[in-house]
């Protein structure tokens, strides 16, 4: 088992960054989920839970997250200057049970003993030292053989969440391990009102500290199914660009069950670590206005939002060109992107996701799309769209390439802006650099590539009758994509 | 006089374009008030105020506006397929009084006893039909040397308008003009409260049905500084692709002045005539609300506006590409435009003008500024700005060329996407079709000009350290613009 100098065992982090929720639409999105944005403070919920388990006592993190995500990920990493033991893809969102449990076999593989910290991506914890304590302090109980889940002083009577119950006699405010008496799942509203009175219940914050044989052991015990199916997707992942693939035949066999179900309302070898100093789930946009710090008004502002007379209300433009003003209002959330605008009273923000559905049932493409597409050699977003033409923003990152492709349906003008392109037409290689342009015909087999050190930007022009996505014949990719 | 076949007067529609209101930001703004907005229905108000005076008994219109209009009049008119008799260009905005005098100078030049019918062009008034027939009913009146001012009978105690009060004996509920005891300047709150509560007082509307030769008279006896500098405005004028530009070294001598201050509160000869048929200034956003047609819950929703569980609410996406949500909301005017965002309690709807006041002196460019930039050629739109770049759409509308000009600090690309453009540069003339693009240099003399019967669209893409509009040197011009 690996240790630090001092003695105490390295703590290897499990984020999983699977997730897509759409409670926090329009900033959250299917294609682009809460973990990756920038809701609270300077870095992405991503980002910030990375470097919450970063530094002395932690190795480097194992992710689970899916494959749209991938390069999301690991592009985020990058800009904090984090490098990931590995990345575990799922070929399929199956909830936390076996993402937990692939985490577990992966390291397992090198060695059983190791303690591993599970933690969502997405959710806010303001005391960065407080938590380091209380996981240093919770530690040796997983090293002998515990599973430890973190709990949360209930401040509301909140239905939305699972609930844990102490033993009897055990102190919700002890700063030590405490005994399990057992957990509870989503309680009614009168359920969560009693429980908030009875210092015996902590929420279930989804954070677990054990021995990745400590939870292989628990998952061959008590899911077997799942256990067997998540063996067999390890045995025959492959390995494709830095990322673990998990293999999508053994994977459909895995059930889609929560770490709680699978494994944690059965086990007896559970203990509680109270911890009282700050956590969020930011499970919807009241919880961002309350994590965010309300001014003397009770007024959260992004910047470019003005407040005239509003009170207890979130103001968040989340476009560099947007203002965005708020006037007489009182408990309003109010978020606008370029292409979504969200007004909600604060009382109603739990109904976000509802909307969604409802969009989405309309063929909205905003329920799911995010304006900026995201792809392993960087991001495009469209800039307007006429009866026959199309502009693009292309970003490309340092080094990366587009797949050598061609289009049926239309021409593309390219005009580079920032940085050098070494583009292909038809065979033939040339060097474009910022205020060049070159003309990309229809039918033509073009590559684009940044062999430079900065990004790379260029307006993509495109002109013909149909414009769709799909209007693409891939010939080479170094993404292996279709 | 000119007289209808049936022996009627015909009446010339004089149409007043020149406000700048701020009360509807975002839509309208200095740049683009709310008369060209679509804000009701299916045109502008500016276009459904021509069309609203047009057809059998009304000349062609004479319309009053500022410079920065100009081509936004005539290209809306033209949308319409309305031609003016004139469209008067004031150098600066002068108010309603110096506007009207100047139009009834106009047209006293061919025949000094036509029948002006005065109407701001920003107004919505339901029925066309019924206010048609109440100008035919107070045309006689006029026609004798009255003037004709057309009264609403007050549905709230507002404080936002002037009051019309009827001498003891006449009746507001008549069908015919009735004489008037004298204007009441806007009240507070508890004289406002008292007038609603007394039927001999009617809101003032602005519109006012008169001889040319009477209101001239008017202006001569009641501001006599403002009569002769006008006179002295239009003897100066001179015609320019059309328009008819006051002379703007007389024009600086004209007070700013409303047409009530200057000759309707010192006049005898007034008369009333009642409209009880339904009008809205809209002038704030509960009004548009209000006259917008709420459904059964109270909401008014546009296109790509969806409410959830929303009641007296009114949700405006302006912008095709933006997806505007609602949950939860009561009393709620929620406006989102590309560049900017209002969201305001209803009850607070009339401090929109503030706000904006308090942006502009944030030095936000949106309190003023207009994403689609109107010229005399055309339009233009900002897709994207980036450090050293910036991509434009720009509409050159058929037969229409901007300058000659070059720039110092940036070289454009262009990219045509719909139409033909035919492109000079540096002397070089070249015709360029749809999915064709230029390259215009740095410091390079350049011209586009759109030969053709539609309007052609192109790409522009410039790049360079300084992109400001300012960066432009004109050579030649046929608007005539420095």
């Amino acid at each position: 088992m690996t240790q630090t100098e001092n003695g105490s065992p390295v703590i290897t982090p499990v984020l999983l960054g699977g997730g897509s929720g759409t409670r926090l639409w329009p900033v959250s999105r299917k294609s682009y989920p809460k973990q990756f944005s920038q809701l609270v403070g300077a870095q992405s919920l991503f980002q910030a839970s990375a470097l919450r388990v970063s530094g002395p006592g932690f190795a480097p993190p194992v992710i689970v997250t899916g494959d749209p995500f991938r390069f999301i990920v690991t592009e985020q990493l990058a800009r904090i200057e984090q490098a990931p033991q590995a990345i575990l893809i799922e070929p399929e969102g199956r909830n936390t049970g076996p993402a937990v449990l692939a985490a577990a076999l992966w390291l397992a593989q090198d060695d059983p003993g190791q303690l591993m910290l599970v933690a969502p991506s997405d959710h806010v914890i303001p005391d960065t030292a407080a938590f380091r304590a209380a996981v240093a302090t919770a530690a040796p109980r997983a090293q002998a053989g515990d599973m430890v889940t973190f709990g949360i002083p209930p401040t509301r009577p909140e239905t939305g969440y699972g609930y844990l119950e102490l033993q009897p006699g055990a102190r919700a405010d002890a700063a030590s391990p405490q005994p399990l008496a057992g957990f509870v799942e989503k309680p009614d509203a009168a359920r969560a009102a009693r429980m908030l009175q009875d210092e015996r219940f902590l929420w279930n914050a989804g954070i677990f500290l054990m021995r990745a044989d400590t939870a292989i052991a628990a998952f061959r015990t008590h899911a077997p199914v799942l256990h067997d199916a998540v063996t067999g997707a390890l045995a025959g992942a492959r390995s494709d660009l830095g990322f673990t693939r998990l293999d999508p035949g053994a994977w459909a066999d895995v059930p889609d069950i929560s770490i709680d179900y699978a494994i944690m309302e059965k086990a007896d070898n559970l203990v509680v670590m109270p911890y009282p100093h700050g956590w969020s789930d930011l499970g919807s946009w009241d919880a961002v206005w309350n994590a965010d710090g309300p001014d003397a008004q009770g007024n959260v502002c992004s910047d470019r939002a003005h407040a005239i007379d509003c009170a207890d209300t979130l103001l968040r433009s989340e476009g560099t060109g947007i203002a965005l003003v708020g006037i007489g209002l009182r408990d309003i959330v109010a978020v606008a992107m370029p292409d979504a605008v969200l007004v909600a009273h604060k009382s109603q923000a739990q109904r976000v996701k509802e909307a969604v559905g409802a969009l989405a049932a309309r063929g909205v493409a905003q329920a799911d799309a995010f304006p900026r597409v995201h792809r392993p050699w960087g991001w495009f977003e469209c800039l307007v769209t006429g009866g026959r033409f199309q502009v693009k923003r292309i970003v490309v990152n340092p080094g990366a390439a587009l797949s050598l492709q061609s289009h049926h349906h239309r021409a593309e003008h390219w005009i580079v802006v920032e940085g050098t392109a070494e583009v292909t037409v038809d065979g033939a290689v040339q060097l474009v650099s910022e205020n060049q342009s070159v003309y990309v015909p229809l039918g033509a087999r073009h590559r684009l590539h940044n062999p430079g050190k900065l990004p790379m930007v260029l307006i993509e022009v495109q002109t013909g009758a149909y414009l769709g996505e799909d209007d693409i014949i891939r010939y080479e990719d170094v993404y292996a994509r279709d």
